[in-house]
């Protein structure tokens, strides 16, 4: 039998785009000789719906989606995503489904049993759990079909009590498809392909795994779609971070093909000192690169929108957010202003233009100094002469803000804010000043992890300019004001980070680390009671475990270790 | 035996704090006489603790609290709540636990069944469901205790494939004990005491139901504990909105007390026509009136702040916060800015100084034109005589967001936000500008509810100037704006976004009730592509039953309806 695996960015909610590049799907396979196409997880609707989902209207526009694809089923089998009415008096309303259609027919349909709640998940906010599993019967196989987590409750402590393909086994199944759409992230505990090759072990079947690709928001799903035969070899593999299509025969005896994707390590069992090293490894950093490319692309494209902006500072997270928007917008669509203040080195600006010089992009020079001074004449009586404070820092990044935001509304920009992770963790930013935008790249990457891709992105040619590189990080917003007044050194800040919030260790697991306990219980306070402003943040291009964002739910009012 | 219920008012994760108030309710309980003590639902971390939850560091804490308040645990029994691990190998880590406490010992552990997973719940996210049920036997009595959702699991499409009472029943239960943190709307679809009286009716037990009190950042626990005797009659009932302790006797007999608490209606079988009645009902105002001053109350509370700041601008939104924030926080503790433009109409400053002057807080004027002017100077290049237009008008908006919180930063006080329900819905209003602030108050509010709220706050003395109430709504950022300019009638917006945003119903629903299409179909476009703006905002009070934030969880670049 041939299967061809489809690929495909999918758009949330977007029936029409989406039920067409299905239809598309349908018949490259057709025209490629394929016996069943395959696509991936809720691909009618696009993942994650999220509430959407609680529209009776969104249903209906899946089963109309279902009703126009299983036209186009004739003479091939289709498997495609789309929710489904759960009709039994119990249970929440809706099972997250695979339709097995032949014959312009709906011949089986199948529901996820595993259903993510962690992380940015949320599944069974809207689905049950299936319950009962039958193999699919097609041209003299038997198919066992899952979908996406079905296939992850494995090892020693598994998160769910079934295991569908254990359900499925005593069928005798012929080979397994698992349609997915699992995310992006450089720092998973276990790669992907180490999951589908465990399955192949465990029930010794060929797998058929079929991905989504695209960024919905702040996820990027990387598709790298892959075939194992009976004997785990990955025996085909699309491609990541693009759309991809292949046909397979299961009768065809292939050679194993390397195994060129890297592997994930799982970072669990990291020592301290292997902390920053493994956050900053080439490999990592240049998936990161990869992903943040495709967010940025999907994000402009999914919202309708060409033209970037953002504030260019002479920093280095500045020039990395505008290269990488330069290489995923085109130069000509990114406008880059620097704004300086009377705090401002010389160089900020003088480093900003070498940088959108070599980047070829619009670039612009606003001074700040006549508008704060107008904000702190209208707050002088206000302000009773009290000295310079956080406040006054303040007024300048919310001046920045306002400027940039008055050019992205004049000329229908979204503004891209430049905040990295170790940052945002600590507080140590300006709400509606620096911390504005519309979308933020850095926001999952520790400042380490920043240098690291500032230096893959240099890797053939110099963009960033070294004195950007090799300046010390600092906010210009008082005279000679540095990071390191107020942060601890970023390999040690950002080695507390990593383990507080992706490994959530608590304080006596870091102390006994060799952390100091002081420096670590300041650090903790500062995570933990700047909740409130990342609560505000944008989006973050989400390329970790557990980055800021629906991923990670703190209490704001919450009172530990704080 | 006699049953002491601890209407609590908890701080999420604040261990300390938690530990001595419930140390302390088992004191006066003792004092009482009271054979068994009741606290309410995860008392011992505060609910809900949300991702505190992935820590190990929390759980152990947790069970800190535990041992210490099992040492006062001797002459009474004790119930409290608190997370527990699952010792199993498979499912989740942990349980959502009622620990029954007694000589000094845990003596045994309920684990919570329906769990759940929708609006702002996400207890399946960290928990796993029970699977066993035992009643407590204690000095003769056989207990069946019950944790929050596991008695709300009724009706003809329950949403949980268990009902943990049916499972107690056969082992002969004496009396129902149910803990509970069971939030605050004005929407309910069902009456809490409703559900208790059901579950009496089912099973002709007497149910003792304790209830958490108090707010956690957004959502408002209002307590309302009860108790009913087998023949459903409510014998006692606990405060509203307020900390509460009663003792009650199982054995003796008495009178039914006056349902004094409002009953909610199911507004699901509203007509068209019935619905801005109903949202902006006495009653329902009178609850949301008081659910907005614990809100408020205890945000400042937790998060150690005294004071707040807002911008004044003579129109009913900051009217009503103010009036609203004085009672909360005491007048002396509410600045009041008004900031006026070059659109501001004659009147808007003095409505806000005779507003202030009312309410005897402190005020101050600053105009705006000033750096108003500066900005658009210093855009002036870039903007190249274009025309005004929206960019304009957020600047203006944005100068306010900066001086205000120029004021906030200086001194210390948290900014409110001002918005309403029907402009977060449509979009209308300013990232960073209007929409600045660390606290919503009346973004669960649609307008026509603001109106009815101001009239509630002026029912016993006119606080809220006639002028502000009869002025037509407008943003005064370009010459003789009105709201109605860009948006329809707020009893005809405000009818629309309830069906869609309370209600889920799709367009041709809507449609079907009378309202015409075009305009529909333009409101849910404003609703669907505004997504990225409230995604930025800060905590809203939630009053209503879908309230924006936590609890209503939409793609940003979806394209549904939009």
């Amino acid at each position: 039998m041939k299967i061809a695996l489809v690929q495909q960015n999918y758009h949330i909610g977007n029936f029409e785009h989406n039920t067409e590049k299905i239809i598309q799907g349908i018949g490259k396979a057709k025209e490629g000789g394929a016996d069943l196409v395959v696509f991936s997880e809720l691909s009618v609707c696009g993942y994650p719906p999220r509430d959407f989902l609680e529209f009776e209207d969104f249903l209906a526009r899946c089963y109309e989606s279902i009703d126009k694809i299983k036209a186009y089923a004739s003479g091939i089998g289709v498997i495609v995503g789309s929710p489904v009415r759960n009709h039994a008096p119990k249970g929440k309303d809706l099972f997250n489904a695979a339709f097995f259609l032949q014959d312009q027919e709906v011949k089986a349909v199948v529901h996820k049993t595993c259903l993510p709640a962690y992380d940015i998940f949320d599944e069974y906010r809207y689905f049950e759990s299936g319950t009962e599993w039958q193999v699919i019967e097609f041209r003299g196989k038997r198919i066992a079909l899952t979908i996406c987590e079905d296939i992850w409750n494995l090892g020693d402590n598994p998160m769910y009590n079934v295991c569908p393909m254990d359900q499925l086994m005593p069928q005798l199944p012929d080979l397994m498809i698992n349609i997915s759409a699992s995310p992006f992230d450089y720092d998973h505990e276990e790669d992907r392909r180490a999951v589908v090759r465990q399955n192949v072990l465990k029930y010794k079947l060929p797998m058929y795994y079929c991905n989504a690709v695209g960024a919905q928001t702040e996820i990027i799903f990387d598709g790298g779609s892959v075939v194992y035969d009976a004997y785990a070899n990955c025996t085909h593999h699309l491609k990541i971070f693009e759309e991809d299509f292949q046909i397979v025969d299961t009768e065809m005896k292939y050679r194993p093909v390397n195994k060129h994707l890297p592997v994930f390590t799982s970072a669990s069992v990291l020592r301290p000192e292997q902390i920053i090293p493994y956050l900053t490894r080439r490999n990592n950093i240049r998936e990161i690169h990869d992903a943040l490319i495709l967010g940025i692309r999907d994000y402009f494209g999914k919202m309708g929108f060409q033209k970037a902006i953002l504030g260019s500072s002479g920093g280095i997270d500045s020039a990395v957010t505008l290269a990488l928007a330069c290489r995923a917008l085109g130069s000509e669509n990114v406008l880059a202003v620097a704004l300086p203040s009377g705090y401002s080195s010389p160089h900020s600006v003088e480093d900003a233009v070498a940088l959108s010089k070599k980047l070829n992009n619009p670039f612009d020079i606003i001074p700040i100094q006549p508008v704060y001074e107008s904000l702190l004449t209208a707050l002088e009586p206000a302000f009773k002469g009290l000295p310079f404070s956080v406040a006054e820092e303040n007024l300048q990044s919310r001046t920045r803000g306002n400027l940039l935001m008055g050019l992205a509304n004049k000329f229908g920009y979204i503004l891209l804010n430049t905040s990295n992770k170790s940052e945002l963790s600590t507080g140590y930013g300006t709400l509606y000043g620096d911390m504005a935008g519309g979308l933020s790249m850095l926001g999952d990457l520790y400042k380490t992890q920043v240098y690291a891709l500032a230096h893959l992105i240099n890797q053939d040619e110099e963009i960033i300019p070294p004195s950007i590189l090799n300046k010390a990080p600092s906010a210009e917003l008082r005279p000679d004001q540095k990071d390191s007044d107020s942060l601890p050194d970023y390999d040690l800040l950002d080695k507390i980070l990593f383990l507080y919030i992706e490994r959530r260790k608590g304080p006596r697991e870091i102390i006994d680390m060799g952390v100091d306990e002081d420096l670590l219980l300041r650090v903790l306070k500062l995570v933990n009671t700047s909740e409130y402003k990342r609560n505000q943040f944008c989006p973050i291009i989400r390329v970790s475990g557990k980055a800021f964002g629906m991923g990670r739910r703190m209490p704001i009012v919450g009172k530990y270790l704080s």
